[in-house]
């Protein structure tokens, strides 16, 4: 008997553990067989569990339950670190509430960094250029074989992430104790604003945003170096501080992203200053500098930060137009950023300018740009065009707005930016889910098609004779 | 001073030829050199005469001058087959000012045919598919050298375009005298339908359009009928000319054309049929058959035909939205249809499912589309979409309308559709020239430019190293 029992319990332990013991052998197949999946199923478990604890009365002000149309959205708008908010996160949340969204930001920013860096890695390893996407050599030196690589990728990069988010909250804190709050008030919100900068998250704990601080170095400065830096990605961070500003040590994939950087920052100043310069509702009645200052802030936020010092809605319609290409375009591969991603772009205007000379093959600083590459940049653009088309469509049909707004959120979230005219808050709860699960896709969608399309080249034993159709 | 005066009147006569023969020398160092260009000066003398022609009071019901954007916005709308007007048709156009808008379209049609046909056939020649891109080899049985070759080409597109337009008229004219019309204004109707129909115009008579014979078979058909065999192009006409519908005999070109026009006009039906089904302002409370038949229809006209049954300003904005990426899309290639052209999208999603199965070769019924036929697709493709933008921010630069209407009636210009929210009307003229310029633009630069990219093929001696930066 005593026996019988015992082989029972055991039977029901076992029974008990079955779903536990599956659920583990699945996530360690999954992780085995296809990094990406498993980098979907974190992000989901990570959404969940914040949507889980901004629904519950401690995250808002009011102590009711939050609706989950709203916990989920605000919960994946913080994880996929974009910004776009259906409720005020000065006025609805709580202190709990607001420390689960920076939280969220913060994992979900290192979740990202990590996920793409190590899918990155598996990419080059793969195609047989291990070493040279990162660093070139630096990290060999420090890992021997596969798990202690992958460890010491992450070590770098948490450590990283955490001293330069440490050093924006350092900046920003006695900036806040200056304009009179107390210290753990002003410590709150120097963290908050480092985490938000950095992650290009575009979250504000102030219920008037970055107004009050519209000419305020101090403030403004710090917020712009933290979102340029983490727009840059990790594969580009390493091999600065590695090679440091020798431009010739750099691989193809640094120098393209840094001068696209640059290239995108002074593009977008000019544009948006010139387009917005006599419009009265933004900057139309400023001075000359400062009206160069929400320029030059403007576009730096605009490919992915978030942070805004003008109301988008007052904007001319031809600026938002403008905003719309350069959030569609956002920042580096593998960064905090999203948007298709500065070598996406860089890569089809040089294969254009190769096919406008009449040259076989893309060329970028000495290099040869594979043609495989040309094939997966292209198809990310089509991926996001279709996927803002898809969103624009839905949205248009389940609600009355027009399709400058409908088209400017959905760029918005699906380049994970955060900048809104307001057209979030005011959807049914359909709306939000679309642009919730957009914001998604453009997060997690874009790193994975790509990697798991570079990752799925196969040798073929035979090929077809050529023939051309005639194009345009 | 006999001779003196013979010598200083041969001088005389030699100075004030030099233009002339200048000017002739130039066309023909033009026409050997770039048979682009010539495209090009050939098209614009067509508008500038046929500016000049409607203009003159004769052409005008009032029998006043028409003002010079109205009559250039005209003429470009009718040489560029697009459709598009600014004054209404039926009511602002004497019989004369009719009569040169459909010869316009006429010599339009025939130009862009011919043109693209005689472009096509270098590019094939230059690649050394001399051939196998026109009716395989039909063409070498009747032409022995490349002027016979070329002669050839002309007579049979000229003649099976006016053999087609003759069918259409014959069709519809009996159906108009059925209708009441007296022979005269019946044979001037279907004249003007007809070459309205095969060159993919959309230019109507009438000054309530086709509304009136919404419900007639017997116009609709043969109009669905010609816009659908104009939009396929002369490369495809003359392989089912030559091999009729024996699908294996076909090329590469004719079976992705033939198979995409299907497609598209399922796609756009089903798609029209269902976004409008409920819509009480178009079709929302007719009975199911006619909805099909209003779907059908605006689906076949949608990709370039440019005739329509239903107010366009009023169907829901997501079905603006769908019209929109099927204008864009357009027709066949060397055809009077507008847009990027089937075989253009076409490669561009064969590249993007050929990566998604990790497969090097772009392949089609067992055929490998060479690379560089992908680059020439995508370039095309940043063209159209950078020409829709750039006009976009303009047009809402100088007027207050709403993106959707903008956009709507950019694409409806760049791909030559002519639907329209009568937004070309309401526009100040710089607007009307935008537009103008973006039909002209969009008729003959995506025709050149494809052509000239696929001729500007380099040889190099030289290669880079590989290096692959991070796409995503
Ligand atoms: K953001
Ligand atoms: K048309």
């Amino acid at each position: 008997m005593t026996q019988t029992s015992a082989t029972s319990t055991s039977r029901w332990r076992e029974r008990a553990m079955r779903p536990v013991s599956a659920t583990r052998s699945y996530v360690q197949g999954v992780a085995s067989h296809s990094p990406a999946r498993l980098a979907l199923l974190a992000f989901m478990s990570v959404i969940a569990l914040f949507t889980l604890l901004l629904a519950l009365p401690i995250s808002s002000k009011t102590g009711e339950f939050t609706v989950l149309h709203d916990a989920l959205f605000t919960a994946v708008s913080a994880v996929c670190v974009t910004g776009l908010t259906v409720v005020s996160t000065a006025e609805h949340w709580s202190f709990w509430g607001q420390v689960f969204i920076s939280l969220g930001v913060f994992i979900g920013g290192l979740g990202i960094l990590t996920i793409a860096s190590l899918l990155s890695l598996a990419v080059s390893k793969k195609l047989g250029v291990r070493g040279k996407l990162l660093a070139q050599n630096s990290m060999s030196t420090t890992a021997s074989g596969t798990l202690g690589e992958v460890g010491s990728l992450l070590r770098i990069v948490i450590t990283t992430s955490i001293v330069i988010q440490l050093a924006l909250m350092l900046v920003l804190t006695p900036r806040f104790i200056v304009l009179g709050e107390s210290f753990p008030t002003a410590l709150w919100h120097g963290t908050f604003y480092a985490i938000s900068a950095f992650n290009n998250a575009g979250f504000t704990p102030h219920s008037d945003g970055l107004v009050p601080y519209e000419m305020d170095p101090f403030i403004l400065i710090p917020l712009m170096v933290g979102v340029f830096i983490g727009s840059l990605g990790f594969p580009v961070i390493l091999v600065l501080l590695h090679f440091g500003w020798s431009f010739s040590k750099w691989n193809v994939h640094t120098k393209i992203t840094i001068i696209g950087s640059f290239a995108l920052v002074v593009v977008g100043t000019v544009g948006w200053g010139l387009l917005e310069w006599n419009n009265v509702r933004t900057i139309g009645e400023m001075e000359a500098g400062d009206k160069i200052v929400h320029a030059i802030f403007a576009s730096i936020m605009t490919r992915s930060g978030g942070f805004n010092l003008v109301d988008q809605a007052l904007m001319e319609s031809r600026t938002m137009l403008a905003t719309d290409a350069l959030m569609f375009v956002g920042g580096g591969s593998a960064s905090t950023a999203g948007g298709i991603k500065i070598t996406t772009l860089a890569v089809l205007f040089l294969a254009i300018f190769a096919e406008a000379r009449g040259e076989r093959d893309v060329k970028a600083f000495g290099r040869t740009i594979p043609e495989g590459t040309l094939r997966v940049a292209f198809s990310v653009v089509v991926l996001g065009a279709t996927l803002v088309a898809t969103a624009c469509g839905l949205l248009m049909s389940i609600s009355s707005a027009t399709l400058d707004r409908v088209l400017f959120e959905s760029i918005s979230a699906f380049a994970t930016v955060g900048l809104s005219t307001n057209l979030s808050a005011e959807l049914p709860p359909a709306g939000k889910y679309i642009l919730a699960a957009l914001m998604f896709a453009g997060r997690i969608g874009t790193i994975t098609l790509a990697s798991a399309l570079s990752l799925k080249q196969r040798d073929q034993l035979y090929r077809y004779p050529e023939e051309r159709p005639i194009i345009g």
